[in-house]
């Protein structure tokens, strides 16, 4: 019911730790690592948990944020910076908002948050469905990871704590990232073989303006679907299209031999 | 204009440093300190403030809390145990909107906090207006102290950003501590002379619940004037009183002398 917390690079076991013991703190348990730096497991995250062991124990370990959010089906992306994508911006409070309302509907939901220094890159925000900006000093931006942590879970506890009883509604299951995943790459395998993507150097960031444009909408599985659907009715198409000028062009090779 | 922040008896520098870090984030700068463990100044709070660095230079150290809340007008302390003081319980949230308006009739406020492992004394929570709880799992309560200032300030900062412009209302002005405690000390030094504390080792308990009953309340300075005259009247009379029978006693022994 409760959101996964997936840490994206961490760089400091201490830190890891330090997150472990505030889920804790806000009953939260299930803990996802990205790719963290110094390895995993390692001693010093235990031991800054202060008793806090069970999400460090069971703490799952990823190549890459799209694995590490491939089974959940509304994931916000925590960050302090105004990024370039077109994603809703909520405060942690709102945030915390939605994402109850989604595990109301029996949704797999999380927060992603990036390592110490370097954050969260774009091309990782973009398979969020939102940003959340916590309300810091701009004068005063560096926000330690776990105190990042904390807040949001907190405001999860409080808006469980204040919940009325959860009214169950009837709903299409919503599209988890592996879903999603398997769009976005099945849509940018076939722009490549249109030669969309012009210039080259453009590619990242129009892929990323496009994952964020088509996941914000938070399609349902059968929406997916229907998606994939029109990729493939649409490049089989450009296919058929491609053939006909192709045995068009031979016919009038041909008929050139013929005159 | 922003709630002091109060530590009181810190352990580790390094969670000082912490405090004013995330202190920094919400724009908050009075920290003070009561009796921190290692003494001050410690090197590690620095190193652990990620260059903040200003509530560190300017942090002021105590010898008692109720020393360190002298000139405030309003202070919560922050406890996640329940008490046996009649004083009002509050989430962050709605203590921060206490703040929030005490500060814009002109207050001086602040948030009070207790060391790692001690928290605070039930004396010290006394000198308070009320208790701020966060709504921790109880199946694991140990919430580091960094974690508990962040919640709050982060609070207080929502708040503010959430808050109207302003309306400037007329009052008369809140008392201070200093002047609480002066009430306190001399309506306790006058119930000690009138044998008012029995049995004795009841003394603490009572004198804690007479605090919070009297403090909760907010009392003017006007009105802890007044409430000071009242003592010096009901003391002055018990003295008029025994001096009376004292007189007619001697009057009486005189008199039996006398027939």
């Amino acid at each position: 019911m409760a959101p996964v917390i997936i840490l994206n690079a961490p760089q400091l076991a201490e830190n890891i730790g330090a997150v472990a013991r505030v889920m804790a703190n806000f009953g939260l348990a299930d803990l996802r690592l990205v790719n963290p730096r110094d390895g995993w497991p390692q001693e010093r995250a235990w031991a800054l948990a202060s008793g806090a062991e069970w999400p460090l124990n069971d703490a799952q370990v990823f190549d890459s944020v799209a694995d590490a959010i491939a089974d959940l089906q509304l994931v916000f992306a925590t960050t302090a910076r105004p990024r370039e994508l077109q994603l809703p911006i909520l405060t942690p409070r709102a945030a915390a908002g939605e994402l109850f309302e989604a595990s109301g509907r029996g949704e797999r939901i999380g927060l992603l948050f990036g390592g110490e220094r370097a954050g969260l890159e774009t091309a990782d925000i973009a398979l969020c469905q939102a940003v959340v900006t916590i309300p810091i000093d701009p004068r005063f931006r560096s926000l330690n990871l776990a105190q990042a942590v904390a807040i949001n879970v907190y405001e999860w506890r409080t808006r469980v704590a204040d919940a009325p009883p959860a009214i169950f509604r009837e709903h299409s299951p919503t599209a988890d990232g592996a879903a999603m995943l398997g769009l976005f790459e099945h849509l940018e395998r076939e722009l490549d073989a249109a030669g969309f993507f012009h210039p080259p150097d453009k590619r990242p960031s129009m892929v990323q303006n496009l994952r964020s444009a088509l996941g914000k909408g938070r399609m349902s599985e059968q929406e997916v679907r229907t998606f994939r659907g029109v990729v493939t009715a649409l490049s089989r198409g450009r296919g058929r299209v491609l053939a006909k000028l192709a045995a068009q062009k031979a016919d009038k090779v041909k008929a050139g031999e013929a005159e």
